[in-house]
């Protein structure tokens, strides 16, 4: 049997540790971190998003403030937002809710986001250099991972990473992460994707699989070996009459089997999930200490 | 026997088209590629690169700046000499002569560059548009070795690429564009290092092996599987009293025994190493197009 690892409450316990941080920095009369998140057009899933994160600003003493821009908003706009964000001596971080309506290049936006600002991660100069192993703002998803592991000090060294999907914002810059020449790194690591042709000959082999495909239960008992590490990053709604709401979420592993093979494993719900708010709030502190 | 992936021969391939390019654009009456190279103190082996380089620029007729600057140079007078390069809009690209004295910070001075003229490929951006699949300068080797496997029309869909070495300017981009979705790329690719385990476990696995160590003949036959396509980056000077100039230049492949197994193989001398300087003409070429 498995042991859980408890995302939400690794991310409970970041947000009191930021929680208790705010404290002594108002205490030393240091500046309260503010994040500001802009908004473009009605996107349920987009609102529940960024509500989220407002929230989750306001319960441990961050300053936030939400820019609701129209559906309409051209790019220049939305470009001429940005700039005054960046400008803004006030705000120390902010991001741009994605997806954007689709007349505006997202690329375009990501590049106009000043590097210093961008807690999202998503800026190329950051990308680069996370790559680069130089200081800077980890994208949620894969700082959320990272943490997961450190907190519960799973061992990394050495070992053989398998991380199944190559999407820029999780699996890409885990297999670049996995392999650095620091903890959690120092992994070897094999990055595997749709063209790959002997993926269960791969996973047999893996003492760690990073997997984020989203396809529901895709990694079954018989693609892993005993004592595996399992960070399952998938997250797909399965119709489900005997819910509530209609559905139940499922990730991309097969969990009741794996998790009696494997040494650790996240769950879906309740595993990288509840880790990506945690990891803005990181980083909107590690902004403040930088741009102070 | 495989076959020999002629570098030297690819490299005087692409200054020759370069060389008509150059004869098409003056014909239009187009801007003619205009490279410049700082070179801080007086290193003996930097000496030689830069001056290839130069030598290379005028053979094929782009114009060529060479910026000599003593050894006691301080950081600020090398950004500065920097600023006016990035400003200046004769010149195209450019790129400062690593290693530099160590009392220069060589991060700083990288991220110093205007990423557009960065034709070494270095600054983080650059990295992170790699990183993210968009166009960019790539550093010269890793961009030397996709042009052999594209020249050579290997096929690499698919395929297994086992990356030996993690390093910043070959091992680790190498891993990144293999795995990419696009040719040359959509390799499944594991990443090894200093801290793997399994290593010729993993190597005889492997359909492409590019190794990147500074082990001379540190990769031998019976690590290697038929039919392997191999990709030796490594060059050093092994002392050899038979030789005019008392040495000669070995790869990180035991090349005699390894070529007997493998379909493709480069050869040490003149197989990556003769790419480099035709990769930065070509990141000049396009600098160029792009700062037009």
């Amino acid at each position: 049997m498995a042991i859980i690892l408890d995302g939400k409450k690794v991310s409970l316990d970041i947000q009191d540790e930021l929680k208790e941080e705010v404290i002594r920095r108002k205490e030393k009369g240091k500046k309260i971190p503010h994040l500001a998140a802009i908004l473009v057009g009605d996107d349920g899933a987009s609102i529940t998003y960024v509500n989220a994160k407002v929230k989750a600003c306001e319960r441990i003493g961050f300053k936030s403030t939400l820019v609701k821009l129209p559906e309409i908003t051209t790019e220049k706009e939305l470009v001429a937002e940005i700039q005054k964000l960046n400008e803004d001596i006030k705000i120390d971080g902010f991001i741009v809710q994605l997806p954007l309506p689709k007349h505006i290049n997202e690329q375009k936006i990501i590049q106009s986001i000043n590097p210093k600002k961008d807690v999202d991660g998503f800026h190329p100069q950051n990308v680069g250099r996370m790559a680069l192993g130089l200081k800077t703002f980890l994208p949620a998803t894969p700082n959320g991972i990272l943490e997961i592991i450190k907190r519960y000090k799973i061992d990394t060294v050495g070992k053989h990473c398998v991380v199944i999907g190559r999407s820029h914002i999780v699996g890409s810059p885990m297999s670049i992460l996995m392999g650095q020449n620091y903890y959690p790194g120092n992994a070897t690591v094999t990055l595997t994707h749709s063209r790959t042709k002997n993926l269960k000959e791969l996973c047999l082999q893996a003492d760690i699989i990073i997997i984020a495909l989203g396809k529901p239960e895709f990694l079954t008992a018989d693609m892993v070996k005993d004592d595996v590490v399992i960070i399952d990053v998938g997250i797909t709604r399965i119709p489900d009459e005997s819910k509530k709401n209609g559905y139940r979420l499922v990730g991309d592993v097969k969990f009741d089997e794996v998790e009696k093979k494997a040494s650790y494993i996240t769950p879906v719900p309740g595993g990288v999930g509840p880790m990506t708010i945690s990891s803005l709030l990181m980083n909107t502190m590690n902004a403040t200490k930088l741009n102070k």
